[in-house]
């Protein structure tokens, strides 16, 4: 069993990532500027985002977090989206979710110049990534990308199995893994609410990526030995001994499934920390892009 | 066994976007306005092209067709295609694929407007597909889908295996068929190239889609008994004794398979069909969201 460590691959990125800013700032170029829209004091929210500012000064990025009132009107927030599309100092932004639910989510994500969208949450980068043309991916399966490159985790011919199907992971992650390529060329089945017999499919697959949002849901009888697994639950699960009273959960039951995987992802220091540091390779790709342009 | 009749489906399509243009011209509206871009003389494309605009003629709609030499420069397409973005008499155009070699096919599909891209191949429309936002879906994989609906033909939680990941079957039908709602909710498995052990997988498979373009490919001993056979296969092959010296031959053994199978699509006469209609019907679309605009 062999663990897949997000924390120090992310890490190596973001090492990676300041020493390419360092040379940038050597030669006299403009740094990548990373700004984030956070409307609302949403405890998670702020976390997240603070979370990416530092990032953002650790590795020597401009960073600059629009912080906007909870009840800020839709067009008031579409006109702050027009600023930062039309800031040429800006490389590329984020609009921290979920939104008030006054504000339609879906109109403000559309509003964002798909140059600058490095969450890779605008319909046009999405397409982009399902026809194989380049794009900014989204942050969270870009890192599971990564990981699975960087530890050289076999993917062609392999059956994956992606267990749910959300926007942000679930289906881009299917689309990923069955592109040309490495990491790629996976047959993938993508599970979700509906699929019936999921135990039966997981017990297939070659790898699983779990992105269901069920504490310990999967257990070591739904997977076969050697299985790759990638755990992308988050769950807050109240712990009174923990510092914060609480702790995070994976989807995966760790301390059964590890034994039996081959290459397997903790919770937490798995996925997690992978998806800070593929928003910052967003931002300096967004960056060179603009470059070029 | 079941035959999904494409050709009849499709008559009925045409014929319902008919009587809908009929009222539209009683009222004095605007009708649906398609427009063909051909670029040279390949054989195949031309009776493509041919088979769209007669079938405008038939329904009602307007149509043109914009006939290009075959060594018209990617500048002069890139304006020929501006020209019928700005033009608001048409509604929606396609661009008939392959294109000349000396053409970047990427450029050409990144600069159709997508709101006038009726054959749905441009990243916005493909995102918004993903993102179960409304947009224009391609015809072919739209076509199956309508007739899996027509004939309710029960997708929910099925398991549903695709055969192929082409960026204009395959891929968006594993999209398609895995979004929520009906026809959808099936759990699907893109198949392709680089699948090991195929015939184990489409052996479990409720619903197979095969876009291979192999011909008799898919035998009776590669299904389940009772699954739903849809056949996207539409090779040439030489035939002496046929009117044209060639036949249309599918992916799918028809002889042995459709005796197993729940629905069948024959070919031809099953998907091939439904490709026009649902052109048409996305142009109707355009014209009513411009409408509406």
């Amino acid at each position: 069993m062999n663990i897949l460590d997000g924390k120090k691959v992310s890490n190596d990125i973001k090492n990676e990532i300041a020493e390419i800013v360092t040379k940038m700032k050597a030669k006299g170029e403009k740094v990548p500027h990373l700004a984030a829209v956070l409307v609302g004091e949403n405890g998670a929210s702020l976390t997240y985002v603070n979370s990416k500012v530092k990032s953002c000064e650790r590795i020597g990025f401009d960073s600059t977090l629009v912080k906007l009132d909870a009840d800020i009107t839709e067009e008031k927030l579409l006109a702050e989206i027009e600023k930062l599309n039309t800031n040429d100092a800006i490389d590329g932004f984020i609009v921290q979710l979920p939104l008030p639910k006054h504000i339609d989510e879906q109109k403000i994500l559309l509003a964002v110049n798909p140059d600058k969208d490095v969450d890779g949450f605008h319909p046009t980068n999405f397409g982009k990534m399902a026809l194989d043309m380049p794009s900014f991916i989204p942050a969270t399966p870009f890192g599971i990308i990564e990981l699975l490159e960087r530890y050289k985790v076999e993917t062609s011919g392999k059956h994956c199995v992606v267990i749910g199907r959300s926007h942000i992971v679930g289906r881009p992650m299917s689309i990923l893994m069955s592109r040309k390529g490495f990491p790629g060329d996976a047959t993938v089945t993508l599970t979700h609410s509906r699929t019936q017999n999921l135990e039966a499919i997981t017990k297939e697959a070659d790898i699983v990526i779990s992105a269901l949002g069920v504490p310990n849901f999967l257990k070591a009888n739904m997977v076969k030995e050697g299985a790759v697994i990638i755990d992308v639950g988050i769950t807050r699960v109240t712990d009174s001994e923990a510092p914060r009273g609480y702790r995070i959960v994976g989807d995966v039951d760790y301390n059964e499934v590890a034994p039996k995987s081959s290459y397997i992802t903790p919770v937490p220091g798995g996925v997690g920390p992978m998806t800070i540091a593929m928003l910052l390779k967003n931002t300096l790709l967004a960056r060179s892009r603009h470059n070029q342009a």
